[in-house]
């Protein structure tokens, strides 16, 4: 099988008033994602994901395979503190076809050792014990605070060469993602930077893409710079990028990214969180559309058919 | 009802070869620890609980008071990422007649605010929607990386002053402490201090007791001091649960407590411990035994009858 690669977002996850999931919203989401170009890192940061629980993650992912979504475009998060509910998920993505798992390493614990790390990947390998299993590593320490060292990777690697495909570098530091490349690419080790930013610098150093959560609100021209990075207007798509994104760094992500949806999509609804999140409120989300707006930002397609 | 106090410990959690859970170490240990005079925080930090599945908590937790181990003295930890699984886990803490709880912030996400993390305490107090319920916050910012503000606290004991019935403070920072029982104390706040260290200097400023680590190992001494604080003794007590303690703390807290209750006990099983954490390796063991034996250290009644 081909690995995945190109543009992927960490999908974000709509709710109902009582903070149920609304599978539907979640599934069109999905769709206009994948005809704009974009796969789906589902279950990802910008997902909500560790806000759900374990049997609402198994059942969404059955809507959504379920429903016809091809699972080879997936790379659904499934890494959890507790060992049973990492296995429980990641057997779950490979029984139902996905094309990887995206996988943090348990986070409650910190200053863990490598060899700990490495045992609770191991023993997630050896239980799912399948061989099209495919873990993409999540390098996330800002927010999971347990980081995945280069030594830990090339140990993974030397052990478990098939299993480990590559990694998620939400490090927001291009020298690390680098020596990733550098280190691990020869030897058929996927990188996808964490975002946008570093997705022309990834390419022209032999990464797979970038899984970012901007590619909520953007993906076309996410997607085109991926297929474009040879040309000579890449630095110039990089730039457009840059911009869109950095509107909406000002404002924190996931509520950014709902807000925008539901602007664009015509569809309040989308804007609420789960808590601990706060949506934006009312000033911020005016400026965020103003500054969009002046951008001229648009979401083609997302709005539901009148 | 009486609330709970005096000390309590983070009840270690024994695992089989293959990391299941043992039921029957674990019943037997909680039965010595409260034939000690010890309360049992069983789901804690120390207790590896974020690495115990919801599922197994909820079954563990039934096998304890099915046993006939006296629910009023239990205080499980039950504060997940997941509001449904807080929620599932506090429900069943309530029904099964826990005197509280101990409740983690969600922690996967960092820098959030008190706005979202009142939410998320009033949700799950919501669903629950039961007036039995006490909640025991849980201020452990060395290792959630969520800190518990003072002004979150006020928040929330005015809006559910039946519910919010006191903390856990494992910030180490006594200053932090002291702020908590000033301000709150008077209002039927309990503090307990999230170590043996601060027990005596918590009682004398209006504390309740202490939920330690080592209140695992050393429970009859720790114990011993909660009912002597008012004597004449009681700094020379201190001082001596200070020097165990102190022992414990030159190597990894979980598995140093595991390997003492497999010495004492008699069991090596015990020593065990889930990724991501590591048991002490051969020296290790050797040194902090030797140490503890140099201080005539002992755990009366704990190994099993041969």
């Amino acid at each position: 099988m081909t690995r995945i690669s190109g543009v992927l977002s960490p999908v974000v996850t709509p709710f109902n008033a009582d903070f149920s999931i609304d599978a539907d919203r979640f599934v069109r989401h999905c769709q206009w994602l994948l005809s704009n170009g974009v796969g789906l890192a589902v279950f990802g940061t910008n997902s909500e994901a560790n806000s759900l629980a374990v049997g609402e993650r198994l059942e969404l992912l059955d809507r959504l395979v379920d429903g016809g979504t091809d699972p080879s475009r997936m790379m659904p998060g499934t890494g959890c503190c507790a060992l049973d509910d990492t296995v429980r998920l990641t057997a779950h993505a490979v029984k139902r076809g996905c094309a990887g798992v995206l996988m943090l390493p348990p986070f409650y614990y910190k200053g863990v050792s490598d060899e700990g790390l490495f045992r609770s990947f191991a023993e997630v390998i050896e239980r799912v014990g399948d061989e099209r299993l495919r873990i993409y590593l999540y390098h996330i320490p800002p927010v999971s605070q347990v980081p995945i060292s280069l030594a830990l990777i090339e140990r993974l690697l030397d052990r478990y060469p098939k299993n480990i495909a590559g990694v998620k570098d939400s490090s927001g530091d291009w020298n690390n993602t680098k020596a990733m490349l550098d280190r691990f690419a020869p030897r058929g080790f996927d990188v996808f930077a964490g975002s946008e930013s570093f997705l022309l610098a990834n390419m022209r150093n032999g990464g797979k893409g970038c899984i970012s959560a901007t590619a909520n609100v953007n993906p076309a021209a996410i997607h085109n710079l991926f297929q474009q990075w040879k040309s000579d207007g890449a630095d110039a798509l990089q730039s457009q990028l840059d911009a869109i994104r950095a509107t909406f760094q000002k404002f924190p992500m996931i509520p950014a990214l709902k807000a925008a949806v539901a602007r664009w999509g015509g569809d309040p609804g989308w804007a609420r969180v789960r808590p601990p999140l706060v949506e934006l409120d009312a000033n911020q989300t005016a400026t965020l559309i103003a500054e969009l707006e002046k951008r001229e930002f648009e979401m083609p397609g997302l709005a539901v058919a009148a």
